[in-house]
């Protein structure tokens, strides 16, 4: 089947551009004596999933235990959920996965970890946990202050085996001038305080697609988790983490309306790209075809391409392509990738973890 | 099952507020002589529907032939596409839709209803049109100018039985306060213009949720197509189309993390709110337990309540309640809606619509 028989929206990925993404970060990482743990909220496909581990990646990171069990259920056996799972029933499920992979859980309090260690019971051991601090994302995790020692102790009363250290720091201003410098200043104090309590430090995780390729810059790091790095979007281009030729995911889309003077109406809107916004500028998205016109505003449906001081002549029917704001919310909203070489449609994937929201 | 038992995060309707909501709207069309035909772009859900035709809905509106075809096969058998569809594929569902139940589709150009007329063939006259006009949203639609004969003349030439006029207009400034009236006058127009044509005009469509309660102010309307009005939302309190005490659909989350200083987070993000802006003021939400909480910032499966300003007291594991900024897009990304009364689970609707997107 050709690209352009697909019905509209269409989510297709450039697997030439997808392949080369993968391949980079595969050497990248093997060159600096990193892992690799992909986070796979970005595909939410266990067939990409296999992609990555292929290439050498140690195991996926997830953040819901659904979403994990449909990588196990795959055949991916090590995992690790980046989050601090909390409820009875996540519980349930990740003892029941404990059983099919290996599996680590994020933490940053006492409270969650005995919380979690009662309610997994004998089988608290059959799991490990990853400490999350916070070197600077003002989200989760522990600051590595003074009192990072006691809160580890803490946590490590709860008895479930502790295996490092994870933090989440998706932006750092001029990492190679100084950025990464001062995070692996933070880092270090975090890393002290782990030894002084005794923690075992297996494992030190950090990283996201917009620093991946700075990760060697930070002595005592052993472990990324990008996502976006297969496919990238405006964003990740906005955040210095890729140039455009790396965007290999796309939304095809298809003019309905030119009805009113200086607008070109696309069936993708806020249900089909999701509304997130993007970090440089307005709009939902850059237009291959013609990169100047501003992809003006949508509604659930509707995609508003404002043409009105482009010279593209867009006329009802006409096919064109966008990358999305963000891919990780996009993907999330489709039921199929195609995978498409040279306009051709080569695969086609369910996206088999997509809506997992527990 | 009582709500506190329901894994996180739980979508869910106060039962209450939303037969309130379907009430109120029932009986304003009722006394006004209008048609009411809901969007069900909101809920999705084919019970949902139901309830409104119960109560005296005509038939329902959708912006896609599939999600059209789930609502068919739960018997509705009046449904208006209120949106130019436009593909080979699409228009083999809505030959086979035309099979299944009455069936209009908006269109805004000679193009479209000509390319329509050509897929469906001898089938054409099984649907009708509704011609789109623009009377200010500025999106889809015919501007209500001189060239508006011109243009009904050139999709009447389709062959598409013609069944009247439609616009959305989702915002009207001050509408008790000549809002409406200036709104009527532009609505004057375009009827004139049918008239001009000799194009039927048996259905006078328009409105949205904000605007509902003022229908009547336009003269010649005969039906409107509000969606959000059974749920409702920070938007639709924002824009005046709702209280607070009218909002009937939350999203039950649980309180993750709160290592942070001054930040509770909350295991619902983009993917369980969708990125969709607050139209007043910044954030994802209205926390129900503490309006004065600003629900700050989210990332996909985070939510970040700033807490640094209120008296609350948020400990991990802790439940909340947050009123989406937009029901529609949150409603997508969930497979089930809860419906509660009085703390106890009466109802789970599979939301059998969602993620629909052809």
């Amino acid at each position: 089947m050709r690209l352009d028989e697909l019905d509209t929206p269409a989510l297709w990925v450039d697997l030439d551009v997808m392949e080369a993404n993968l391949d980079r970060m595969a050497r990248y990482t093997a060159a600096h004596g990193l892992a690799l743990r992909p986070h796979i909220k970005t595909h939410k496909i266990p067939e990409l999933a296999r992609l990555q581990l292929a290439r050498g990646a140690r195991g996926v990171t997830s953040a819901k235990v659904t979403e994990a069990r449909v990588m196990a259920e795959a055949g991916v056996d090590d995992l690790l959920l980046a989050y601090p799972i909390w409820g009875e029933k996540k519980w349930e499920r990740l003892r029941d996965l404990s059983h099919r992979a290996k599996v680590s859980v994020a933490t940053d309090s006492e409270a969650h970890a005995l919380a979690m260690a009662g309610a997994l019971g004998p089988e608290k051991t059959r799991i490990s946990l990853v400490v999350e601090v916070d070197l600077g994302g003002g989200r989760t995790g522990l600051a590595p202050d003074g009192h990072l020692e006691k809160h580890l102790l803490g946590i490590a009363r709860a008895g479930i085996p502790i295996r490092g250290l994870m933090f989440y720091r998706f932006h750092v201003e001029n990492p190679a001038e100084g950025g990464m410098a001062r995070l692996g200043e933070a880092l270090a104090g975090a890393l002290e305080a782990f030894r002084r309590a005794g923690v075992p430090l297996e494992t030190v995780s950090g990283g996201s697609t917009p620093t991946a390729f700075f990760s060697h810059l930070l002595p005592g790091l052993t472990e990324i988790r990008p996502g976006t790095y297969l496919f990238n979007d405006c964003n990740t281009v906005d955040s210095g983490g890729a140039a455009w030729e790396d965007c290999a995911l796309r939304v095809r889309c298809r003019v309905v309306s030119t009805s009113v003077k200086g607008t070109a109406v696309i069936d993708g809107g806020s249900k089909t790209f999701s509304d997130a916004p993007r970090f440089a500028g307005a709009g939902f998205g850059r237009l291959m075809q013609a990169p100047e016109v501003p992809c003006a505003r949508m509604n659930e449906e509707h995609g508003l391409l404002d043409v009105s001081a482009s010279g593209i002549r867009l006329r009802p029917g006409d096919l064109v392509d966008v990358i999305p704001n963000h891919v990780c919310t996009t993907v999330n909203l489709h039921r199929e990738l195609f995978g498409v070489r040279h306009g051709l449609v080569e695969t086609v994937w369910n996206i088999a973890a997509r809506g997992k929201i527990h």
